[in-house]
Parts: structure tokens; C-alpha cells; sequence
């Protein structure tokens, strides 16, 4: 039950004019951190994915539970594993850990569907991209 | 039971690799419809609840539906409704709807908390605002 | 003489850690000033440009000059003039103007080239497009 | 005369409808790289400066050429040093190099002020970050 892990950076730019980080730009972390896992876990850049396999993975629900404020030159860990799997969709649960307590300052479930690029319909995730998925699931209670 | 519109366009800059609207920015339609919501209908400019009320409205909670993808160059509007109020939070719903069809292709629901901008801690709805959103319930099912 | 006037507002996220607009926000504000222009003035919306005619407009010199900052919720207008018509390039120029005050808060002088999409090679401006930008002409002292 | 880098990747979301990088793109990831150095060579974090020392550094003048394009997924760096020190303001410039290549893709000079935070009028740049700066000249030739 592996966990992947990778580091942001709250930047400048990121900062909205209540002097946190804007909520959107959570989602973009959540993005970011995507990238990292497929390259660093699933062995191929993302963009690979799209331009070489013609697969993309366009978010079809959100759930985000925004418990500590982010704020401008903290560091965080995006901890991503996967909660559920199905032939075509898989959910990823991000947790964005502050640096200095360990404390979850968001979660986010995000379900994604595995789509054809060409058509944008359903196609059932390639057997390499789900053995590694399977090999990062992990209990919702964890 | 109102229910506020405002329209929206799709931009160039909001479009990613795959050709379609990059998700984080449709949170972004969404806070853009707030601030038209706050000038129109609460009748207070939303930086001068922040800056003369010293009030903040930060999400806690968001759940979010994607069903059809927007490409640039379209047309939307963003519908509001205020679907739940408490003593000091709120949930309220953006429905964005395609100009050509009418069709919802992203519903997102946003709880936000009224919060004191000095402290971040929650305090109560001011009256006035209470009674905008109360003006603006809608029942989920609709 | 023609020039092109469009309003844009100030959003909350806009705004960087130092309270006013990040000024990268500044040329997405000007791009989004020359999709209104396309469709406005050259009369035809600027993904049909890109889908259609399959030119792009990349810019590959840009000027800025920052001189008065922005602020949360203000109505600016986005003032668009063209200094100088090539064989495949142009120089267009925005001028943020506060609506409060009429000052120009940015003057942004962006230069660019009319390329092919699928080979990115600069091609000449076609004559429909030319006659829009000639149009537009300005003095650059005016 | 040292010379700065940090490295930046592009990223899904920073990809326009033309398929490369959004243009004011480029001007986050210079900031971004101004982040990096303010805290790795001045020795504060940029955060600690606009905070704890009450300085600002906006943009005052901005001049760019985009020589190539960067597309999603490629690693480039960012590669910083001073041209002018004056008595309230410097010109830093910003050199984005490709990774497989290390063609220079994009070159950016930003004139900046050191502006006090209350009154966002100019002061003299600080002698710490001043022989910073000094030690970072470079000629504009080189």
C-alpha cells in the first residue's frame, strides 16, 4: 500500500486578496501533484499519456474539505493514493500536508475518468496505469 | 426565489493540454460569479465587505459535478442559489449552463463560512446578508 | 482612426500577496482584450481564427510599462490601438485605463507574429485581417 | 559574477488553446524564479521581506522576447542576474533555457522598485540585498 508524495510551494502569485491561497489554485496543486505521480510511479510523463496513448483523465467529481488555511512561502506535501478503481474510472485522494505541523490543510477526492482523446468517451484504463493505481489504494479511514 | 445569472466566457489562457477548460478555472468562473452575485444583489461590493466589513467568505467545502467539457470561444452563465444557511455558513450552488443548450455542464456546490478577517474564526451572518441569501434558497431538487 | 475599447474588472484572484494585481494577470488581461477585438472588430471569433483559418498570433516581443497599480474590484478599460502593420507581424498596443480617473495605468506594446499552426512558421497577414489592423493605426504619440 | 538558476517545469495548466505556453505564463514562472532567489542568495524568504521588512518589489517596466516556444512537460531553467543597480531600482534579467537544448526560449527584463508596503512610494534598496544584487552584475552582453 504504497503513498506518493511530492513538495509545493505556496507562491506569490498564488495568494488571492484575502491573503490565502486562492481555492482554486488548490485544485492546481492537485494537478501538479498528478503530473509528478505519473512520471515519478506510473513510469511515463503525462503528457506522454495524452500525445503517445491518446488517453486523458478529465475530473468528472470533486470533493474538497478545506480545513487550514495555506499561506504565501509555506511548504507543503501533496500525499496522493487511491480510494476506489473502477473499469474506466479510479477516485485519488490528495491530502495537502502543511510542512511545519503535519497537519491536513485540505483533502481532496477526486474521481477521473480514462477517456480516448480523440472521442472523449469512456475506455478502460490500460493495464500498466491500473496495476500501478492498485499498488497505491489504500483504506478511506487511513 | 430568485435566482441570480451572470455570464461568463471561456479564455484562451483558461484552456489546457487537452483542449478543454483546465478544471481549476472553473472554480474560478465560479468565485467571478460570486463577486457579480455580491454587487448586484447584496449591493455591497465584494472587496468592501472584505475591506469595510472586514468579513471573509473562505470555502470549507466543495463538491463539484463536471458533466460536459467548455471550449474556448464559448459562452455560459453561471446561475447561483443559495441551497442551505446556517448561523454563520452557507452552501451555495452554481449551476454553469452552455449558451447554446442550456445544458448544466459543471453544478458545483460551495459551503463557505462567514469569517472575521482579523481572526479567520467564524461569526455570525451579518442580517442584511442573511436576508440576500434568503431570498435566493432553492430546493436541490430544482 | 479607430481605436478599441473593452471594460475589464479587477477579480479577487487577481490580486497577488502584495494586494495588488499580479502583474502577469496584466497581459492575460490584454489577450483577453484581443479575443474581444477578433470578435468585435476583425469580425470573427479568435478560435474560428485558430480552428479555421488555422492562424495563431504568438507574441514574440512585449513592452510593459506599470504605472499606477490596480486595485481589487475596479472597472478598468483595455484600449487597443496598432502601432505598426509587417508582412506577417504587427505591434498592437493596450492601454489599461482606470475608469475612476482615465489615467493610464499600463501601456503594453506586444509584437506578433502571424503564424501557421501546424508548422508555427510566420505566413503573411491575410488581406481581411490587414485591413482591420490598418484600420486600428495609431501614432504611437498620440 | 554569479548567476542564479532554478529550475521550473511546465506544467498541464499553464498550456494555452494554441497548445504551448499561455504568455503570461512566462511572466509567473520569472517570478517564481524570484522567489527561489530571494531565498536561496538574499537570504530571506520573499515572504519575510514584503512581512518582516515592509519592502515591495513591483514591476515597473517589463521588456520580453519569445524566441521559442515551450511546450507541456518540458523542464527549463531559470536563469537570473542583475543588469542596473540603481538607487531605488534594478533591472533583473531572466533567461528561460531549455533543458534538452539550452537554447534561451524566452528573455525577460524587469525594471523593479524597492517601494516601502504602507506607502508603495520608492526607498532606497537596502545595503544587504543591494550587494546581493551587486553580486549578481552581469553585462548585457554576455
Amino acid at each position: 500500500m504504497a503513498t506518493y508524495e511530492t513538495e509545493i510551494r505556496v507562491r506569490f502569485g498564488d495568494i488571492d486578496r484575502a491573503g490565502i491561497v486562492y481555492y482554486p489554485r488548490i485544485s492546481h496543486y492537485c494537478h501538479v501533484a498528478l503530473e509528478e505521480f505519473f512520471r515519478d510511479r506510473v513510469g511515463i510523463p503525462y503528457h506522454e499519456v495524452i500525445d503517445g496513448r491518446r488517453l486523458g483523465f478529465p475530473a468528472v467529481h470533486l470533493e474538497a474539505d478545506y480545513r487550514e488555511r495555506l499561506e504565501f512561502g509555506e511548504r507543503a506535501r501533496v500525499r496522493i493514493d487511491i480510494l476506489r478503481i473502477g473499469r474506466s474510472s479510479h477516485v485519488t485522494r490528495y491530502r495537502i500536508l502543511r510542512e511545519k505541523t503535519g497537519n491536513v490543510c485540505v483533502e481532496t477526492r477526486i474521481t477521473t475518468a480514462c477517456v480516448d482523446m480523440e472521442t472523449f468517451r469512456p475506455v478502460p484504463l490500460p493495464d500498466d496505469i491500473r496495476a500501478v493505481l492498485e499498488a497505491h489504494l489504500a483504506d478511506e479511514s487511513t
